[in-house]
């Protein structure tokens, strides 16, 4: 989502919504980053606390699909394993995208329950793609081979509805925390939102409920799942004990046109390093310990929330690898204003918001393994850069929008990381350079050769290789595929084998993946309604 | 200012103030809308509840000028008129723009105390421009002919000095407030708030203070005096007496680069009339009576402010003239939920919200005599566009903008309405139609030849009929201009005049308007530093 598409951070149409409570019950961060611009590697980064280079997950085609061997790797030490060892208890639902098999269809080596997490609930393995579409806006069938919605390690349903999987994911959390409270153990519970993504959809609750509509709606039903959960939280009586955190994995996908949700004033947008692609909501809400309605604009990133949490229950991160989180626990709580002996003239009052930080905060994105941009402090620094979509002139070309900003193609323009489309880059031998906080939209280069930009640029460039020299860029976990590991799927018979599984009964163990397996007869009926090129998303 | 130049409509960097405060406060309009693109027509919309095209404060050149020989229409009824005959005490501050002399250059025909204002503090007749830089970003002095302070209808410093304006204004009306207080009158108060303009300034205790530099230090001093107003109404225990609006004239001047303000996610800026150039931030806090933290995507216009203010005290417009506001009373204080028989449904809770007016509000904006753009319920349609500046690209035009976006000239693009530059406008045979709640950006046009789409059209285009059979279009007042009016100048020697004009005395009465007159040779002394062309703003 974009970093402005929900009313609190700015959106002009889009109704409030819970999320937005979250965000006036609690802290704001305007300047929030994901690790990076596309799902798996920015879903790999929020629960290690370490960059998807350190661990290999990410790579060519930049997420995980079915066809994929990999998965984050269990060397990995995640939040949910971490939280156990504190004696919490973990739970997992909704969209997962870090991995399924690696060696048949039905290993599940790499799904939830082999990454700490005791409850898994349904769940999304892959994401919620363009081919999922049951609603015949963009495709004439949803696509079998892809769409697959889980209960812990099985298939539950295949192609899967859209219809209801909100209310899924919000009955199996609630049911998470209701056994949890219980128990009487703390819980942990990892919410992977499936919206928004490139299918809009919602449920009839919410469908034409938006003035901004589909992709409002989509919004509205998301709002609404997050609102649920919080009130189980509350009524639960755990409103006090509870730290609600809200973020997003990457920016918009603003080559949908109007369906592809709005970063603001920020630049570009998902599978880009502008900072509408990478720059999130954040929103931080624990009642009494974080101030409501508090706006922080510090430089912080989805990597500091484990060793924030693991800071707030007393435990400590892995201390046999580099992480790049940090803790933030300092600006989350200690944010009451000094005592003052006598009244604050104007001046001091005004002054005392300046930034005091001793050291800038560096933030480090690569596109899989290049290096393509640096926040340092106030300021951006871009190695390469991907041309941005603007709308101004882009809802022209032929088969790009339709009416009113209709999407009428699954488009990824300029969101490569280099060689395929050399139209798309621009490389700087010194890197462009922004003041972020006066110039938030990226639009202003400052010119590097004066002396206080240069000066700042230097530091950055010291810094940046004393990273550097500290960084070792695993392998891309994401070069690996076989037809072999597609879930649910016989590999002789691929491309055209599928299956339709329903699953109607208990929560099936971990480890216990099904599937239906159908003769040729009926797989050749059932392909014979697609009509499209497999190769789309095969690549 | 733009749209999203403050933090509670979303700028990224822009630092929480006091207008934010009123924000959350009260209720934050999402559709607000000014009743032009710049500023004379905007506040002459303002005060009249009329479209400026019905008053004749409108015309080439903008805005009035130190030549202008006219002024709004003394037969126009203010705000103020219209209070003082409910008995309200009136007060203005600040920036006026609606016209200074009629014949000669001391009559003071079009000041506020002409137009039913009792009380007339520390005030800019005209406005705070790119020549009146006494700090020497863009000019080497400040140009004395246009840039005047003055107390009611005396010249109080001339050239001005931006260092402590803000705090004139604010200790005058403070000091208004407390005479009403003491008088046991209730007043109205107007400050017509000079920041932000062309040229950007802020007082020492702002100055460096904002992370988004010279523009945010000012937005933070025009903050901290809205601040200051508010405080001394809570001191005067009128907190739950007093209604408080806060607005905005016009949109960002974007073609000032980094120094011109945000539109956020909207098109365009000021003198134009996409979105960005004529909604606004529209903020209205009543404590007890209006909802903290409430936003409203309806469309309104400040041309409501009067008819509902006046709906509020229980007095009446004029009826024997055209009023284009609207009382919106009804969305300011029947806001509260109907009771409840039982728990309400997801589904009706969320469906509620849906547009249920029964007719579409339309407002309709013309650039000086020409129909440009009108706003129709959910939807926009353009008869004339301008091209819209875009940060992509423009920046890196020669003369325009310097390092980090300082603006290198005073730069008004595709800002006229016609003629002068063809290659800025587009003509439309069938009007450009947006859905603005969908799109708010207005970059994806509706298809308007679709059955859904030209019904709307066409219902649009019934009611813009009937508007314009009722619409009588003054003669433009700005074509009008004599070297006799320029306050403190003898004609005789035009262009070479100065003066230099320091008050010190008591404010001074209505109608006394004062000057110091120089010699030649004193003339020629001071304007030897000048190194500008007249014509640049004598145009």
């Amino acid at each position: 989502m974009g970093w402005a598409d929900i009313a609190s951070y700015g959106h002009p149409s889009q109704e409030w919504g819970p999320i937005d409570d979250m965000a006036i019950q609690g802290m704001r961060f305007t300047n929030f980053y994901a690790p990076s611009s596309i799902c798996t590697p920015s879903r790999a980064g929020l629960l290690t606390g370490r960059m998807a280079q350190r661990s290999g997950a990410y790579g060519p085609g930049r997420v995980f699909w079915p066809t994929s061997t990999n998965g984050l790797p269990r060397e990995e030490v995640t939040i949910a394993e971490a939280l156990k060892d504190e004696g919490y208890a973990t739970g997992f639902v909704g969209k997962w995208h870090l991995g399924v098999n690696a060696h048949s269809h039905n290993d599940g080596e790499h799904l939830p329950y082999n990454h700490g997490f005791d409850y898994v609930g349904t769940n999304l393995p892959l994401s919620n793609g363009w081919f999922c579409d049951e609603e015949k806006w963009h495709m004439s069938n949803p696509e079998t081979l892809i769409c697959m919605l889980y209960k812990n390690a099985t298939i539950y349903q295949q192609p899967y509805s859209h219809y209801h999987m909100s209310e899924a994911f919000v009955d199996d959390a609630i049911d998470f925390m209701r056994d949890c409270q219980q128990q009487r153990k703390p819980f942990f519970l990892y919410y992977g939102i499936a919206q928004p993504h490139v299918d809009v959809y919602s449920n009839d609750e919410f469908r034409g409920s938006s003035k901004r509509g589909r992709y409002g709606d989509m919004i509205r039903e998301m709002s609404w799942s997050v609102g649920a959960i919080m009130d189980e939280v509350k009524r639960l009586g755990e409103d006090f004990n509870t730290i609600s955190i809200f973020t997003a994995d990457n920016g918009p996908h603003l080559q949908l046109c109007n369906e592809g949700g709005d970063a603001g004033v920020l630049k570009g947008g998902k599978m880009q390093f502008w900072d509408g692609g990478i720059r999130v909501p954040g929103i931080f809400r624990w009642t009494g310990h974080i101030p409501p309605a508090k706006i922080s604009d510090e430089v912080v990133s989805q990597l500091d929330i484990f060793p924030t949490l693991m800071s707030i229950v007393g435990g400590s991160v892995p201390d046999d690898r580099k992480m790049d989180g940090q803790d933030i626990s300092s600006t989350l709580f200690n944010w009451w204003p000094e005592p003052q002996p006598e009244p604050v003239a104007v001046k001091q009052l005004y002054k005392q918001h300046e930034v005091t930080n001793s050291e800038p905060r560096m933030l480090v994105f690569y596109c899989e393994a290049q290096l393509f941009a640096v926040r340092y402090g106030s300021y951006k620094f871009h190695f390469t850069t991907q041309r941005a979509w603007t709308k101004e002139g882009h809802h022209a070309e032929p088969g790009r929008c339709g009416d009113g900003g209709f999407p009428l193609g699954n488009n990824v323009e300029c969101a490569s990381c280099g060689n395929l489309m050399p139209e798309c880059f621009t490389y700087y031998e010194t890197p462009l350079m922004y003041n972020i906080y006066k110039d938030p939209n990226e639009a202003y280069p400052l010119n590097g050769s004066l002396p206080e930009h240069k000066a700042v640029l230097d530091e950055m460039m010291r810094r940046l290789e004393a990273f550097k020299a500290d960084m070792v860029i695993a392998p891309p976990l994401l070069a690996s595929r076989s037809t072999a590991t597609i879930p649910c799927c016989t590999p002789e018979t691929f491309p055209v084998c599928t299956c339709n599984y329903v699953y109607e009964g208990p929560v099936p163990p971990p480890g216990s993946a099904s599937q239906t397996e159908y003769t040729s007869e009926e797989f050749l009926e059932m392909i014979s309604s697609h009509d499209y090129d497999y190769s789309m998303w095969y690549d």
